[in-house]
């Protein structure tokens, strides 16, 4: 018997039926069947994201997505604020350098969030800045930030705002209309619950008109503009993967019956019930302000993080994921989006203290599985 | 009962195993599994391109694919030529024109291919050009080219030259290695027999090294040098539509066991097949090259191609592709590519003679089936 079971922090597991649904026979794309089911998703995108803001779907990667927004957000005479705290942020203020935007970068220590101050600072001593770009749920370091307060005081200064929602949408409370987020992206296969090959972008009225007002975005593939908005909601301007749109509606269908309250409230639970096992069991939580769609542990002293790791997906095929950069070798990171529930989290701590213990590593076995259950017990009643 | 059946040119008809495969839980895609998977993929997709060359796999539809070869392969300083004869030829010649690549974009009628000689004219009066795209296969006329003669005269002229064999890799004869096709790009959803999603490129050693000094390239996503080449065969550099290329290693399985030159033969006298049968009940064919891939016949006088086509879908779920832009109304296209054999072109005329009939249209009922037999009975024995 051999088990599959994705606790990587995407792609996510995938619901039985989202696949099945994939394999149905289908039609052509220029259609009143997929008019219909892109009308079906931009309807549940936009209550899985909780905005009043058109949903554009792309057929990408969360890169792709993010490229887009970045190069249409940012018309010539732009200058646009990243706050970097680990792979994505970095790779989000790469990508502006290198279309020749005027970017500050700001680094920041990896597993520290960008914070409402930071913003606020770089808004004050450079009214240039324009647009700002952050992370909301930074998959790297599992870090979050306090989106809402950022937003604010981009509202307050008239700057837009693009936030990565990547491993943040339909994982973390999210309300880019209240918290004005002009440009919520994401991906398929984090909280989203299908297979990767989806990106999304929600856009703000504001966005919308700075994007359509630019003359100068550097592609044709992911301009948002003429491209996509036209046929919001009923077509797509190039042939989309629309066996993927399929999987989504059934995804979304899942996400929305559950609540995305009650989903936010299971997934934080997943999450502290995996933070408070990792302490029970002396294993470090990396980040200062843990994100609660990943939990990045760190590696106890004398073992090694390439040991963890092939223990659960030998043992029990457990897949997580590994540091990326600077951090390899020094953090394993657990996912709690997708298609899991709280005893999964559970099944996968009790492998973790079962490898942990093979390993040497000295704890009282069952202390983790204890700790998840004494949160479990508290919160989801 | 009611039934899909895809004679678009794109999206095609994926067979029933490739669904099937697509629905089989998965891994991660930073994986030994994964891995493997790109490292058959590679070695298949070579053999049904028939080419040494190694092909890049991007998440995205042709388009993307096409937009990446395009500012790849034309670093500041080079001149591109386009010879457009359709809606494709157009697109890519408005892509290089957006990027502020110094394009020559060579019209001609609808219908009718580029050829060898318009090549070799504009090489010799401007040898400014480094850089020649043409359209293996109009997929909105449904017209192919001598691609093999245009390649010729590129080789000779060390010009480099890019190919859109979205509708002709995997159905038309393609030896771009033989031919002098330095990049040949195509996509999912046509010959190859997947859902749309993922696009690719075979690059020639000589493109390699344009791709890999071009400094300018304005994509990050779509940017197939630093991005993509590292990983060749095993990785993709961002998170690929794994699913669908599990998919694509099933349906290359089943075009492999077939064989390319029978793969040829059969697309070959389905578009015979359908031709024949077309002039024998009274529809004119379009192309004056018709593309084995497609084929584009006229609306007969008196008829609508809505009425056509609404006809061959509703009473038979046969869902065929109109004309686009001036040629809407005036065509309608049935496609030879993917899961499609002899027998389901003796349905699709089947299906067509009984609508027309419904229509008004007078011909002989049977006249377009007996043609297409003795088409399958004289090349298919």
């Amino acid at each position: 018997m051999k088990k599959i079971r994705l606790f990587t922090p995407g792609p996510c597991a995938v619901p039985e039926e989202v696949l099945v649904e994939m394999a149905r026979p289908f039609e052509h794309h220029r259609t009143p069947w997929f008019k219909d089911l892109m009308g079906q998703c931009q309807e549940k995108l936009k209550q899985v994201l909780q905005t009043g803001n058109e949903v554009v779907i792309i057929t990408g990667s969360g890169t792709a997505v993010a490229e887009g927004a970045i190069i249409g957000c940012n018309p010539p005479g732009s200058k646009m604020l990243t706050i970097e705290g680990g792979k994505f942020g970095q790779r989000w203020g790469e990508i502006a350098q290198q279309f020749g935007i005027d970017v500050v970068r700001h680094e920041i220590e990896w597993g520290t969030p960008p914070t409402a101050e930071m913003v606020a600072e770089h808004l004050k001593s450079d009214p240039a800045i324009t647009t700002v770009m952050v992370v909301h749920s930074e998959t790297s370091t599992a870090t979050a930030c306090d989106l809402e307060a950022i937003g604010k005081v981009c509202r307050d200064a008239g700057t837009l705002l693009i936030a990565d929602c990547i491993t943040s949408a339909g994982a973390l409370p999210l309300r880019p209309d209240e918290w004005g987020v002009d440009v919520a992206i994401t991906g398929a296969q984090k909280a989203l619950m299908i297979p990767p090959g989806l990106g999304f972008a929600s856009v703000s009225p504001r966005a919308w008109q700075i994007i359509e007002n630019n003359k100068d975005q550097h592609s044709y593939y992911l301009s948002y503009i003429k491209a996509y908005k036209k046929g919001l909601g009923h077509d797509t301007p190039f042939t989309p993967a629309h066996v993927l749109i399929r999987g989504l509606n059934k995804a979304l269908d899942i996400l929305l019956e559950e609540g995305m309250e009650n989903v936010w409230r299971r997934v934080a639970a997943m999450a502290e019930a995996t933070r408070k096992a990792g302490e029970a069991i002396g294993l470090k939580v990396f980040s200062r302000r843990p994100s609660d769609s990943v939990t990045a542990l760190c590696c106890p002293e004398g073992l090694a993080v390439a040991d963890i790791r092939a223990g659960l997906k030998e043992r029990f095929g457990i897949q997580s994921a590994g540091g990326q950069e600077h951090l390899k070798g020094k953090i394993f990171r657990i996912g709690h989006m997708g298609y899991i529930d709280e005893m999964d989290t559970v099944l996968v701590i009790a492998a973790l203290e079962q490898v942990l213990h093979k390993l040497g590593h000295k704890f009282e076995l069952g202390a983790g599985v204890s700790a998840a259950q004494r949160v479990f017990a508290e919160r989801m009643r």
